[in-house]
């Protein structure tokens, strides 16, 4: 079995790398098996299906694992976070539609997401006032484009006063080269902030995971993160 | 002289610390000169004079060192952001009204500031479009409760892309206590996001400094933040 990045292996922005269909068919000739790893959280694997095709590349979407799908394949196995369960717990998305959809597709209960948008200023009474949801029971942060003040001071927020809640990143790149002259931040751009200003750690969800005694900058308790890559890749067909 | 922090020390929010009143008074009645120092930036020291005489205690604002003041008065003596100068640079602010008072009252020119809302969900290729300001020759980063994704893309792309752009953080605090249970992010809570993107380092108003050879985590190249605490200093009367 051989496992490919995506992101500058397959594809560089909308442009395949050179012979990328023809590797990947001379290798499935051959009998191999082939499985698509990426940490970018950005699309869901209905979304990387889309992607393959459109550049001509080959691909079954169980043959994918992102980010955003080993976010919500850990969430699902915790079974706290069942859709339609009235007991059950949701997760507080800081993401984009990629997160939304492998959510829906696992059956996660969430809030959040894209479209969500708190008061974009918020005064110091307004925030004295959060009304927070005792069901959220994680914070996901991925590619966040609609990242904001507000939205930061909800989940670091969450993070500190909810018992128990989860904190999933799912990377920890800082920025992503879209193009010269402009920076995009990635998940990781926004993750210290949450991170430190809430004084918990997030676990990245296709990422090295830290020790278990890691502790984040200045915190005096354990990581209470979620070690979710191990399970995830336990769950690869 | 002796110098007083303000938040915890003078005040807890909005209530006056025990006799902090009647201390001034006996020190100043005994000759001793008093000077106020906070890296709080989110007020002007117009701004801290109306916060003091709120809370019975006398000031004068040329006894206020804030680093909403340092930061202005740091780009003031560099020359070149002279407001109304047509060949004069720019200040990008992400930060508050507090700062842009500041700046005001030095004659620096800037750019950005609250009221300042570049589009909340920037497409690809909006961020490949980016009209960057060539008269931008500083970011200023402080209390930003307008911070978004998209004015994290702005400041980055200006601190990687602009030739000799200052960097300056007014200070590094990553929360504010407001009262349980809400976190409040301050300045060093966007700060990293900023810093990691743009692969630069801030330098703090009123902070410590790092030393000459500090390096941003994972940046290849030394920083070229300001070190702005050491003039602003200096000038104090």
């Amino acid at each position: 079995c051989i496992l490919f990045d995506c992101d500058g292996v397959l594809w560089t922005g909308a442009t395949q790398v050179h012979n990328a269909a023809e590797a990947l068919r001379v290798l499935r000739a051959r009998g191999k098996r082939v499985l698509f790893v990426t940490n970018n959280a950005s699309k869901s694997r209905a979304g990387y299906v889309s992607k393959f095709k459109s550049l001509g590349l080959e691909v079954a979407a169980e043959e994918i694992v992102s980010a955003s799908y080993a976010a919500a394949a850990y969430l699902a196995q915790t079974g706290r976070f069942r859709a339609g369960d009235p007991q059950g717990k949701v997760a507080l998305v800081l993401a984009n539609s990629g997160v939304e959809q492998e959510l829906d597709a696992a059956g996660v209960a969430w809030i959040g997401g894209e479209a969500w948008h708190p008061p974009l200023l918020l005064t110091p009474a307004d925030m004295c006032s959060l009304p927070l949801d005792s069901r959220i029971g994680a914070v996901v942060v991925g590619w966040d484009p609609a990242f904001s003040y507000s939205r930061l001071v909800y989940a670091a927020t969450c993070l500190r006063e909810l018992p128990g809640c989860l904190f999933i990143a799912t990377n920890g790149d800082h920025a992503d080269n879209i193009g010269r002259p402009t920076v995009a931040p990635a998940p990781g751009a926004p993750l210290p902030g949450a991170a430190s200003t809430s004084s918990r750690q997030g676990s990245g969800a296709l990422e090295p995971q830290p020790s278990s005694s890691a502790r984040a900058p200045g915190s005096t308790q354990p990581s209470q993160g979620a070690a979710a890559a191990s399970p995830v890749m336990r769950m690869m067909p």
